[in-house]
């Protein structure tokens, strides 16, 4: 079985105690290292506890590291799990405190951290929650192309009003240039509304209105597509059962894919004993 | 029958008058405390009528004192009622005065008093009020799992972004901390959009506008799912009509569960006579 | 025929030339009354055009006064009408003009004008749009009990949340008083946030936070409930023709029931010759 | 074939590759168009570039130009292009820079150009995007009665709100006038709320309330009704495969009808050689 064996078992699996343990740990870590990421940020909290804090990140950071290290090493073919889409925010998250004494503005980095809590999906794909989520995604994906369509008519309606806007009500009343009466116009248009902006003149007024009741109708249409599309995913749940034999955490050693049926010896996409 | 199941008769049911009548009384008393502790917290309203209020505290407080005792003594397993939902909803009610002789802070107990507004869904029982809002809830319940993975996604969708605007808007705009940047974005994303606090860079309002085109999209999700579900338990009620016999609103003496046939003599889970 | 009887057709109906003339002119009127009332409160529109408005509104108001004369003279029961929905709104929309040499304050009554604009939907029962707005108002009175029971749930959450934050922020942030603190928590859980009061402190933004996700999610439940209910009522429209003979816009002359089949000679409600 | 035909094959039609190449550059000719207007009224930009943008514009204004009478010659009938949506839109969108010379205002043309970026949609009708939002827009089609209905619904709802409150509020907290005052009940209805307007009284916040309320469940109708027309006609896909036989893109010479068949030798409509 060997040792390689053993760490991806650990490390990529959720099967055994040891593999759940792991990703229990993993993900209290990224946890920490968000909410110390956060609480650095506030100014008097920092002042008080920056110490304690630069060695929380250490500890994290060479935790990071170590596993990044295991990862590559523990399966067969390295170079696909780097530039993996996980491969890579693993990578984004252990380096920015490396960077921190190279590049001044390397803080940025640290938001991608965050991204490492989507890791909590792997773990709780224990239970039943994937199933879930991949059904949600299903419908998201073949809706795709028209919420496309939905989204890029939304912006060009927003150039053409955010155009109009600016030329209705000027400098004055803060619509200072077409990208601001843009951004305006989707502001309003969301039914979001910060009222930073806000048109003075009668007829600015007037058209913003019906900015607002075409924003507040045009939503339907998102929630009509993603409904309907549910509606036909959520029916293929009990005509093909198919789609739900029970699978396990287990990664493909050589070619890192998911999703193995229970007991399955072989991986269903290259062949390799798992 | 005896002293104790009269009382539980009137207090727990509302199938004779004097049940009805308690239950109509009791929900005209929970909506003037509720609307005493409002009057009491503005400032001109108070000064005028201060000691009025203090009377009408007292009296119900002690109505509330005399009903919980009352609820206690009269069913059989009166733990199972203290623990309850209603039992601490009830218990907490009753004694902010009390505790306001000993704690300064225990006015916070007075908002829950709100919850038992809540009661009224029992009082409506009587109609077919229950019916509608259990369809409702078995859908909301039916479809938890999804629409926590939902929420779950939309708030790291929340850090990652509220992290960013942090690093392109800075101090200066009022993105102040992370986790204020935070706050910002899930009022953003969420179209609350207060505008107490708004991007001021060109970057930043772009990447503002990417935010309130995903929360004016995301919501398609929430309320696709909610459509499926309710329209799966909606369709129930035509086939099998099994769910809908009729039902009254007494509840056992013994382990007071509800929802009992109409005409049942015997309590459907611990046998009890009813 | 009788002359009654060729005022109510008049009046009352749209099959006819003049019906339709007379329902055309009384919408224009209509109208022309509400802009009137709307440029009458911009003070400098009305420093300039003070007496014209003045002369319009009394050529309305005598217009109204007789129409409402006619109609409650072409019927055979006046008091059906005069009690009726546009019974009473008719003569509201018809005194205020008397009644402002009367009572200082009876412009209140102007805003009851608008309501008359309702009558375009008596004029364009003549195309297929009645047939849509019955199907919709069909739709949402079969869901009324399930909306009332979320209405109602959305108000003791309001009732909870505004208590919990005026505790929290307290007077400094704005949140003076607990009514007021609702007034907040409904702006926040409806999504509008105007921003004139918002949370100050770390823990209030918390909440707030959590109050907006909550009102970002609980839209779908109406949503659901309404799309669901439409569903089945556009699905009958198909099924069980009969609900779509033809109709036409005669009222009975005796008893003002409307929607009568095309060609019918009797009042299918009290049996009267239409 | 001869030079027009040539010409109608590269400007009208996508399926050769000069006809690709023809559309992606003029694609890219109308961004770049839009984002130097864009650029230019940005003061501190326009003042370093200001040559640079004017040069590109005269250089797309020839180019626009050029395809304008390119467009007109090449096809049999040009007036029907002329006269056509599109062939306004083009010619609106060619005439701004000349008109600078004559009219001082005439910059307000350029809002026009935006509209041009809907050529997208006939470029990506090579893959299958315009299935999907022809989907889309026969559902919003069948809807629009019903859309109407409710929109008219909000309206007459804003009038009457608006007036009752400018009534209530009056000129001190910003409601200045009705016209003014219904601007503010649509802002609060679509739950957009900018907060430049807010009320100040407590019955004024009470009816605020009512008005958010109602503005939050009204949008579950829109909703409701596109969700169940865009079902049906996303039904249809399968049942009716006659709708969906692949077309391509060419347009008829004569009468610049659009989706043939492909291989159709003839113009379905006007029976001319394509």
């Amino acid at each position: 079985m060997g040792l390689r064996n053993r760490l991806h078992e650990i490390i990529y699996e959720a099967d055994t105690p040891m593999g759940k343990l792991f990703d229990l740990v993993l993900f209290f870590l990224i946890l920490l290292s968000v909410v110390v990421v956060m609480l650095e940020s506030v100014g008097h909290i920092d002042a008080k506890y920056h110490d304690l804090f630069l060695k929380i990140e250490w500890g994290i950071t060479l935790f990071f590291t170590l596993e990044y290290i295991l990862r590559i090493v523990s399966v067969k073919k390295p170079f696909r799990y780097i530039f993996s889409f996980y491969g890579l925010i693993d990578l984004l998250a252990t380096i920015p405190l490396y960077l921190s004494y190279i590049f001044a503005g390397s803080q940025v980095l640290l938001a991608v951290r965050a991204f490492r809590l989507l890791r909590v999906f792997r773990i709780l794909k224990l239970v039943k929650f994937l199933g879930e989520a991949s059904q949600l995604s299903k419908a998201l994906r073949a809706s795709r192309a028209k919420i496309l369509v939905f989204v890029y008519t939304v912006l060009i309606l927003s150039v053409i009003m955010g155009t109009i806007m600016y030329q209705i009500e000027g400098e004055e009343s803060g619509f200072t240039s077409i990208p601001r009466s843009i951004y305006w116009t989707i502001v309003t248009l969301t039914t979001v509304g910060y009222g930073d902006i806000a048109p003075q003149t009668t007829l600015g007024q007037f058209i913003a209105t019906i900015i607002m009741v075409m924003g507040y109708g045009i939503i339907a249409v998102p929630t009509g597509i993603v409904t309907v599309e549910y509606a036909k995913h959520s029916g293929e749940k009990k005509t093909s059962s198919e789609s739900y034999v029970h699978t396990n955490t287990q990664a493909c050693p050589n070619c890192s894919v998911e999703n193995h049926r229970d007991g399955a010896k072989y991986c269903y996409n290259c062949g390799d004993l798992l």
